[in-house]
């Protein structure tokens, strides 16, 4: 369990001071349990009635590095500059989070176009969108109470949208889906967050535990952490393009089974932050050694659509699994879709789906009860989910734009994946795999002695330190690699390859120049 | 504690035979506790990784009542009903939920305007639209990251918003509103639950525990039992209007210290289920006693444009408290509010937002970095946020008609609120209070011992066995008020005011004729 500790240790360093001043206040109400209740309330009331001594201890632990110190510090940044601060730099580049819209990417027309129709159904007639809009705007809304998207839907989602969503699945991979089985969520996180929980209990007197990767989205580091959830972490092989060794898994599987109930599995593909797409054979060792040990396999396929290599090609575990027959098609999965990533981009709608298979019919109405507490997911996130589940098809008026659009921003993201991995191993100090899929790149870099001992008298971690440098002396904003996790004694980041080509090199040329610098700097 | 029990006891009945299957699984895995890790895996093998016995217990606990049983058989029936199916009625009425559009109300134009235009910006300079409505786009759009709503926003919300937000209440109150203290929200469920958990703690040996109102909105039982908080209830005065007595808060609180540390009240006003609109002075007296016992206020105050009665009028907590004075302008305060209620209808768009008061910084602090995971609320929902709370003002090109539509629809509801109470004060058995304000008559019903020894036989608590009776001879789906909470021994349920009068009318005619005969079968 020694990756959970690093994890812990890093989030604490990265919330710094806060992170002591709790401690400090937790630990003086445990060494004096037995004083009354009186006396505590009386010493709280010179203070608030929820402080960090009283605040859920969870919460406290919980850390998500895509939006941590350094995101609020380059806001900071931002803002400075906009009150004419002088800087060495004019803006403030958010490589930081896979927010493609932001960066400049142009929306796909049929969605909003399709979406401008259910918001104001008075478009529909105006003769102003192509017929397949239309018609997709009227059947949505027809599914609607009332025809308005100001209903709330079923928690799990408009049914007409749920079956739209398993003919997608279907059409992708050859195999029945069910549309009973399809949850629409806002957004891939929600539908994580919501099926994490269901198996926060203690089985065997041992608290229940997650197997993630390291590195991996701190959505999951976060979560497991909200939930108490143990978090079980395997490496991904650097050496191997961030493949997935069934040799690691098990060494993760036994060292956590001693303090904990291992009962998940998360695997991400194509990788974020590492950016690898798992071939088949892969897929298929993952599959059997879930099955051994009966875990509950979470598929975290966002980035299903945004594949670049060339010898690379999307699998989903649904697939495989299914592929695979008996006894391996019966394992226990919920794979996890959004409309934020792909070519879609629209993070800001909050749109997703999740896929539940073989799960055990009570669960799945337990599950499905328990999201009927927070009403729906936004109508509007679910048209979205419409639009990417049910695309324009050949011969209909939308297709040819919406293909070309589509084609459009896939093959930018492929270039900029590319130009990204070729200027970051043209630098000294740095190695980066292959970006075969998703959205970023995780180079490693080699951070001087001298750097490392700046570091540790800032009190930070080197990476920290490092990207802290980078934003006050570029503008730049990454994510060090101990917001995901990485193996003791090495350096990443997580930058995006979202920034438009122009920004992109402009950034990697900055980028470059600061790291001779630092390097110099700290030799 | 006996209203927790109770309240529990109906959860149980209304999941039904599930939560017996649970029980002896759950009892056979405790029984044990000795046997070795192996020997489960395997037993666990002819089944599932999760099933009921390894399922999270509080998810299992959680019950929602407004989307429960009932509603989950009404669906049904709407099925069989589509598929030809003869039954004494043509559709079903859904009065179970606040889901005005669902039930014939028209959006309000000027929201759909701007919403139009931020999806689709290419219509904003259209000529379609007015000018404000062009304006106000532009501006959200301008604080959109690449001034794309397919953009992540802050997880907070976009500043330009909150800062609306906050003159909105400044307008609202007479009192300065901090833009920094307003948090937008994926609806006010959303905001709630995140403010619920950062109780979940353990002070000086006892877990947390929160006042609920009895009858309350489920939102508050079911999240309660998700994150383990204890459940402490106070009763409403039906005799006094559903008002809220002080000597009553002290029984609660006192009854509930024994078992639980008693840190945060939450108040419904207006009422949900129950209707009435606080008046200053209880409010004041709440505050007092908020004050004594050091609590966490959560002022539910989603229905506060929805006020019906003359001598009724709407103070928010925020509001009242400030004008006290010290000490109670200190006390620690969450206000929510949502875009679903009002005038607006809007709850398929999932927006609203919480008005954090006198936080501890570095709690607040805290929360801002537990929804940084769930990235942000949806943009469109945010947009709608904005248009609520930046009201067309006199002069500008959309005021006249959102007036019009405004007051059209209070006028409305104020109609229904009073036509349901009267017709329910005809019927014999009924007893109803005046609806002040939100969207829901809670009547009191007589039910005859028969139909109590009826519904025991077919163990079903009797205002469930109503229910049932109802949806299934005249396809009128209420909540029965074991849903809310209600004193031992007496019967409630939960109407909405929704239904468009002829639609209102037919139903309380349909309604009056089925208990006539209810009451004839069982006695």
């Amino acid at each position: 369990m020694s990756q959970i500790k690093l994890i812990s240790r890093a989030s604490r360093v990265l919330s710094g001071a806060a992170g002591r001043s709790e401690l400090a206040l937790g630990e003086a109400v445990s060494a004096q349990p037995q004083r009354n209740h009186t006396s505590v309330r009386t010493m709280a009331s010179q203070r608030k009635t929820l402080t960090l001594e009283t605040l859920n201890p969870n919460i406290k632990t919980l850390e998500y590095a895509v939006r941590g110190p350094l995101v609020i510090r380059a806001a900071e940044i931002e803002k400075e500059l906009e009150k004419g601060a002088k800087k060495p730099f004019k803006r403030v580049i958010k490589a930081n989070i896979g927010d493609a819209h932001a960066m400049g990417q142009q929306p796909i027309t049929f969605i909003r176009q399709v979406l401008a129709c259910v918001v104001n159904p008075e478009l529909i007639d105006s003769g102003k969108y192509p017929s397949d809009v239309q018609e997709r705007a009227k059947a949505i809304l027809a599914a609607c109470g009332g025809q308005s998207v100001g209903s709330y839907t079923m928690s799990h989602g408009i049914e007409l949208i749920r079956r739209h969503v398993a003919e997608y699945i279907e059409r992708r991979d050859g195999h029945p889906a069910k549309w009973q089985d399809i949850c629409l969520t806002g957004g891939a996180s929600n539908g994580i967050k919501n099926c994490l929980q269901l198996l926060c209990n203690t089985v065997d007197g041992k608290d229940s535990g997650v197997m993630i990767p390291i590195p991996q989205y701190p959505l999951y580091s976060a979560s497991l952490a909200e939930y108490g959830l143990g978090q079980i972490g395997y490496y991904l092989d650097e050496d191997k393009n961030w493949g997935l060794d069934t040799a690691e898994l098990e060494r993760a599987f036994h060292e956590g089974s001693k303090t904990h109930a291992v009962r998940a599995l998360v695997i991400i593909n194509p990788g974020n932050p590492t950016g690898q797409v798992l071939t088949r054979a892969n897929i298929e060792d993952i599959i059997r050694f879930a099955h051994k040990h009966q875990l509950f396999v979470f598929a975290d396929e966002v980035y299903q659509d945004n594949v670049y290599a060339k010898d690379s090609q999307f699998f989903s575990f649904k697939k495989v699994m299914t592929e695979m027959g008996a006894p391996y098609n019966s394992i226990e999965l919920a794979s996890f879709m959004s409309i934020s990533k792909g070519y879609m981009g629209e993070c800001g709608l909050r749109g997703g789906w999740m896929e539940l298979v073989n799960l055990d019919p009570d669960v799945q109405a337990n599950l499905y009860k328990a999201i009927s507490a927070m009403l729906c997911p936004t109508t509007l996130g679910q048209t979205a989910v419409d639009c990417v589940a049910r695309t324009p098809r050949p011969g209909e008026p939308s297709y040819e734009l919406w293909q070309k659009e589509r084609t459009a921003v896939l093959e930018s993201l492929n270039q900029r994946a590319k130009m990204i991995v070729d200027t970051f191993n043209n630098m000294e100090g740095f190695s980066c795999n292959v970006v075969q899929g998703a959205m970023y790149a995780f180079p490693r870099i080699d951070l001087p002695p001298k750097a490392i001992e700046a570091a540790k008298a800032e009190n930070k971690q080197p990476d920290v330190f490092y990207a802290f440098k980078l934003l006050e002396e570029t503008g730049i904003c990454i994510v060090p690699g101990s917001g995901f996790g990485q193996r003791p004694g090495t350096y990443h980041f997580r930058t995006t390859i979202l920034p438009q080509p122009k920004l992109l090199q402009e950034m990697l040329d900055v980028f470059k120049a600061f790291h001779a610098n630092f390097t110099k700097q700290y030799s």
